[in-house]
């Protein structure tokens, strides 16, 4: 199987480099039927989209999907969906000078080691520009997940550098361009981020997300547990250096008799699982967290080596988020739809219909 | 692909439960030539054991590993491994009382709701027991990639509960039965999980595990990356909750300029990364972390529901370790060396062997 | 994937060399609450055995069946199913004199060209013993099929040598060793392989495979057409060298207004596609056939090479089977029984069970 | 893994409709360092190109194949190839009136019954339009191999109708618009052709292809058989109702005395076989053929039903070839190209290059 595609049946490969010609994708296995347009693919795309704020890279993309395929009178066929979006603001000569040199922190010096060869225009492959095809494809994930089976799927920045929210509301999500779910703390995030900024230097973050209404049996033992799939989808995230289900690290210390949800007649009184029990979902809320690094291309220089194996120092110019954890919520909540909607159709590929199969409680 | 299999070259395929006839699994992929016989098994499936020290559960297994298929005269011939080791020790009775119950934290409710079916007996496909077949599939891959590339892969209890080592010495962790990088701690571990078996609780755990030797180029972008299948594989180790990369979580509040690694003519300064950038082995150690929850089989009483909606009080008996974590460690080393094994197949396919790509760095 | 497994979502892995101490195989896919017990698989592996009459190999092997696990109180639970049969009469002795020496139309030059090394007893991994997996496993994708679809699987002996039915009729199939569906030729087949076996010669033969009650739809296209994946695991049975769809190459001849199936009110008027068009089922009969070649091991002799290259002349003794196509066709209904359990479930997954889609004609 | 993906490690993802916007491919794990430009795809393309000449459909394809990903500077990085067609002779109007209709011998009805919706645009997805993209991504798998072993892949058309060839020489096909491998016999197909034509009918074809210096080893037992694949692949083909492997179905009437090819010192003396013995390739040509059923789209009224049921007579108007086969033997060539790439890699990752294990036999 391709290592550029993600999901066993709901197969999502995606293609192209930071400056290249285009990037796109391409996904197989959605049931036919469901209606999808180009506007559907908005919202999400924006929601990633460099430039929405001043605290982000302020390349400007119009990221415009074309449908190349797959989709016929407004729904879908069955047949694979290709999506392509050209790229249209590809600033090579602002990667000019690190065409001979490693970046540290970044995938240069790694992809030079496997291919003797790489696309340094932008990072090439390595780019977090690929995420963009990961959230469009996961538009259409969230509406079939949605409309079949009332599942929501939202994130939200948990952590930027060492400040935590001081307060929960997730209608306060969408109001500001950091995902932050306390509104009061916004003003003083944007100081934040002005001073790092003025630095040169940058931040990690935490971004948490959660799917609510997932139907209990989601989820394969033992390799393809629900868990398992989420892990690897979230690390493959640029940035991404941890991953939690539920209670996370937090479990370390935790004693048996706090940490388990216990049950009653009408559910579990607690959610330290996250959701999953042994790899399965519970039909509780599944909840994943992740750390994010601080991003690596800063102004602050650092010392590294050229391609002859020389010292060099490398200053990273372009356009850089301070904190790429600051737009990773929307592609966060793309990989849990990608997992989510590839254990749907596994499930019922082998069980049925969710409540085809009908244990004795409910 | 089966849910049961991980790998995509160097596929292992577990099958069995806790309580039936017998577990095994089915390697395939594996390179021809290599020597191999039943004895090299043991050493890490007595690490693995449960009985090997009081504070781990007292069920005693023999572990008896037969191969069945895949070698000749002592080598590998390059077709299927299927190993096979009979349950001989299986006290079902034990578990009589949760047939009808769905047990706390266990997967007892979500194998139900998924499948409308279970095994109850000792947690049936859901139980550990199915990690001895990861650390006999281990055995080969470690062996292979040992002989051939120089990888050696360990790793160590890095935090009991609350508690975290106040020194590290690698020749200390195979001196005691924790598992634990500073000897002079141990009489209080023992201490501590006297008193945690008398209270009848359970606590977490973390693992750590290096590769050290790994050539630089393992790992594929975007959705293969090395630190994506390592997240999936250490994930799907039973009670797991979190999996780090590196630094992890602690890189959230990281600036970047601390948390890049630098380079110089000689290599890596640092190795925040864990030796992975980009989804590719950098050629430093490749270090993960893991979490893993208390025991939910504990004494302390739960309340949960019966399998027909009745509120019951679950007291877990038969065999439990107070700590799953304490014999964690061979199974994250044994996912560690098939996710790299794994990687070391898949590199060779596309790009040749190691060295093969000669970039003009060395 | 493992290159030992077929199927993508029922999943059969079958490991084991034909002097090895066991063969088996893991199920991994199969639908949760299927009755099943060992008895279940008798009759198609005593169809397959050898042994059956004095026309097959006089191996006689008990092939006793052992599920291993999956199956709890005598139905399946959803985990993989794994099922061995312990090898109990290798008379390694009989090809002590072919461990140096490629037999000629065989395997064992090119295994040991590809892997450096081989098992040679009895052929070892590329022995027709391991299509005994694959019986026992189609035995419950058959039952799972016939008892949720009404599918029918059933094949017979279409050609032997030169020979070809004079009738037909299904009830005679089952009633003669050959599988053969024209009861009054029976004693002339009974003598021609008599004078065969005097001969010390071999011929092939051509198996039909007929699966009725299939429902419209199952098949995926482009790679993943239903005729694909047929013709991928029938040309995988041991010694086929053609596999035909519907009207086969006698297509090659016809004209268009021939060949197309055309469609009344009440159905197709005939079916020269073999009940798939596009790759898809069109719910007629899915009929294919296959070619296969005469048994390699014969008495006469043959001119080959040794392991050092030196000349020699190769007189297979041991059991064989003088028309290895007798027995086969239980192998090509399993394999048909495979792939459609496959595309049952894999239609189901991206469509909905079969019926949930309705397209406004019948 | 996407049913519209072929291949485990050189995997080739295709999506398009006929009259769709553009279809396309993905191409996955393409080894580096590979020079390629968007000339090297024009000669196979015109190969297979409709419009070639009187006898295949008048539809006019620029064809002009756009690199999207994965090559920088001329040369193939590693990652994902994307490779794009825009449609620009969509005639939709053509097939307006087949939109309530199911065409007999074509998918409309399958696709229908499957989906509950379809594109039917030229067949949609189900046009051997998607071909192209077969062709294409071949290109680059037959230039490695051709690079880095010498492989040679060609094949030509073996039967026309009733018709076959009188005489054999290589040089002749690509000297005719039949690739008819004996001069002399192409007037008279073309008399033949003009008569089907007039006559509103079709024919099937044969079609042969070879693969010259394909080393031993090559192929995976037991269900990743090279022949295995190569019938998967071939058999994927449009109008493609069978499949042989060297003799095929001749091999049903030999005696094994005939059939097994010998070995001398300096290596067989025939092959019969096809180039593989046990699913593993001999170092011999690997052969393969196809047939190709007649078109189904012909000018003569054919009976069917409408999208409500009633009866209709279907007369195909629009562009069509009255021999698919025809323009089939770049098509078969790309798949015993994409097959051969893969297992290529697939060697290489068991077993190391070609060469690396040394049997004692050369």
């Amino acid at each position: 199987m391709s290592s550029n595609s993600t999901g066993k049946l709901f197969t999502v490969t995606t293609f192209g480099e930071s400056h290249g010609p285009a990037i796109g994708c391409v996904i197989d296995g959605c049931p036919p039927g469901l209606s999808i347009d180009v506007e559907a693919f908005r919202t999400d795309l924006d929601r990633r989209a460099t430039g929405r704020s001043r605290h982000t890279s302020q390349r400007r993309e119009a990221d415009e999907v074309e449908i190349l395929s797959g989709v016929y009178q407004g729904r879908t066929t069955g047949t694979p969906i290709a999506l392509l979006i050209r790229n249209t603001d590809q600033r090579s000569k602002d990667y000019g000078d690190i065409v001979d040199t490693f970046r540290p922190g970044h995938a240069d010096y790694t992809y030079w080691q496997k291919y003797g060869i790489r696309d340094p225009r932008g990072g090439g492959r390595s780019s977090a520009r690929e995420t963009t095809m990961r959230v469009a494809a996961a538009v259409i994930a969230k509406k079939w997940l949605a409309e079949r089976y009332g599942v929501l799927i939202r994130g939200y920045l948990a952590q930027l550098g060492e400040v935590t929210p001081e307060g929960f509301d997730w209608d306060a999500v969408e109001q500001n361009s950091f995902f932050w779910p306390h509104e009061p703390q916004v003003p003083a995030l944007e100081k934040y981020m002005d001073a790092l900024r003025k630095s040169g230097d940058s931040v990690g973050a935490r971004v948490n997300v959660d799917a609510e209404g997932v139907p209990p049996g989601w989820g394969e033992p033992i390799y393809g547990k629900l868990d398992g799939d989420l892990a690897a989808a979230l690390m493959s995230i640029n940035a991404v250096k941890g991953v939690e289900i539920g209670d996370g690290f937090d479990a370390v210390a935790q004693r048996g008799s706090q940490h388990r949800d216990e049950m009653h007649m009408d559910g579990f009184t607690s959610n330290h699982a996250g959701g999953i029990l042994g790899g399965i979902s519970t039909g509780q809320v599944v909840r994943a967290s992740i750390a994010l690094k601080p991003t690596s291309s800063i102004l602050i220089p650092g010392h590294s080596v050229n391609l002859v194996g020389e010292p060099v120092d490398v200053v990273t110019k372009g356009r850089h988020d301070p904190c790429v954890g600051i737009r990773a919520t929307p592609i966060a909540e793309a990989m849990m739809a990608l997992v989510l909607m590839d254990h749907a159709l596994r499930h019922r590929a082998q069980c049925g219909d969710v409540g085809e199969i009908k244990p004795r409680i409910p």
